[in-house]
């Protein structure tokens, strides 16, 4: 099915049967295990209205596709990623949930194919981090937006972890995973400016929810899915990086992995790390009318 | 009036009419408006049973114990500080407020003047972070606890306060806070061990609930109480220790001190910081019981 919306240029749906093989499988199981993990903190409250046109920029995986789509019946949504492996792999969770209104895109974000004004509301998430101008990207989507229409923002904020016990190493090779992803030129604790962004972007009636993850012992899905298998996998995701800049040897960072993992799987380990869900409506009058 | 279960000896209560001047009014100002900003995400759960025993352990300048009377109707509450001004500060609020089943005495943590398992409830803020054995002090007042009566905790954690704009000197300010108060023998970031520590203190069924305070300009009353009114004078109150001990040169402090204003006055601003709340269970068995 053709989303009647599309240009029909620049992008091209992921088609009925399409199936990746191997490649990037286990690291969308950490991206589904940390969505499954904090889906509910951060998506128990998010329902699009039966009737709407919503976007999914940046889908990934479809780690929230499924979800999201759940808790709208009635909504159309449109999820893409550049990627067009990640892409498949969404589509794939779509059709094995039985959704019948997400149509799944390959696409970049800066030349969508979409009509201006196509969308009730755009859904970003574990993006905007990514960009060297995250003001500019939603700039651009807000022209995709009906006036009146709303962006739903989520991220996270790599400053925001903190946990028990706290080592110097632990601290270390968490502050290794900031500093590495700082050198790809994005913002890992871009949570916390979610408000002026979408202030700064055009955005009205911004508000910010954060959305805190606990783990101790008594929660112990919350320990083994997120800090043992979404945040776990991340730092060891920048070891390499981390020892050929010379930030750690590899003494010091074996000790700090293993020093993080006690966080989530000792009796008296504990971890925190919050997340930042953010809306903004799109103003009705353009920006400098008098009325 | 006496308390029925005051030993009648270690504590004295606050006899009818005292009153302080000038000592302590505007550091007394200063824990209301933290309490007042903060009051509601931190009790708004608070309630203790009709017909309970509660102590409040350290109730200061009695800046919670109007709101947890006022939830509990019909508990009994018996609330002391060692700080005889503080207390007398609390006694008048208390009598303010027309509360009847609250009493207010000066008597020391560790020479409580009640008998053992008087209290169905304690209720401990902001005390632990200030103490060198925290666990030591939560088993004495274990003693003071019925078998299967409740011990809740609320607490800190300065380690989880981050902001935006995020500024060096920003950052240095607000770790000297963490630095100086450390000197002093405590751990003001404690909120995150409460888990362990009341587990190693030997409660059962420990649950912790974190609650963030999050301020940004749609929230203005949070701005100005908590961050203006809480956090700019504590981080203020440690300046001349801070500068004694050679952590910041004069001009340095400033610009933080004025960074650290901005995140909480000016538009873009946002500030985080999260209170940790903790309940625990005294065993109905002996520890170490076979049944």
């Amino acid at each position: 099915m053709i989303v009647p919306w599309l240009k029909g240029e620049g992008g091209a749906e992921v088609p009925e049967g399409a199936y990746v093989h191997g490649y990037g499988e286990r690291e969308a199981q950490r991206l589904l295990d940390q969505a499954d993990s904090v889906m509910d903190l951060v998506h128990r409250d998010t329902e699009f209205p039966s009737g709407s046109m919503v976007l999914e920029v940046g889908c990934g995986v479809g780690a929230q596709t499924v979800t999201i789509a759940s808790q709208s019946p009635g909504a159309r949504i449109v999820s893409f990623d550049k990627a067009h492996n990640s892409a498949t792999l969404a589509a794939q969770r779509v059709r094995a949930a039985g959704l019948q209104d997400v149509h799944v895109l390959t696409c970049d974000l800066f030349a969508a194919p979409f009509e201006p004004k196509s969308f009730d509301c755009i859904f970003v998430s574990y993006l905007l981090e990514h960009l060297p101008d995250p003001v500019g990207a939603l700039v651009s989507l807000s022209t995709l937006l009906r006036p009146g229409g709303e962006v739903l923002v989520v991220e996270g904020d790599h400053g925001s972890c903190y946990f028990h016990p706290s080592t110097p190493e632990a601290v270390r090779v968490w502050k290794c995973l900031i500093q590495v992803q700082s050198e790809l030129g994005g913002d890992s604790q871009i949570g916390r400016r979610l408000h002026p962004l979408l202030n700064a972007a055009g955005f009205e009636d911004v508000r910010v929810s954060p959305r805190m993850v606990y783990a101790d012992s008594s929660r112990p899905r919350v320990q083994d899915q997120f800090v043992m298998k979404t945040i776990v996998p991340m730092v060891e995701g920048v070891r390499d990086q981390a020892l050929a800049d010379g930030l750690m040897s590899s003494t010091e960072w074996d000790t700090g992995i293993g020093d993080l993992k006690s966080t989530g799987s000792d009796p008296e380990g504990t971890f925190c790390y919050t997340f930042f869900k953010a809306w903004g409506r799109k103003p009705t009058k353009p920006l400098g009318s008098a009325f």
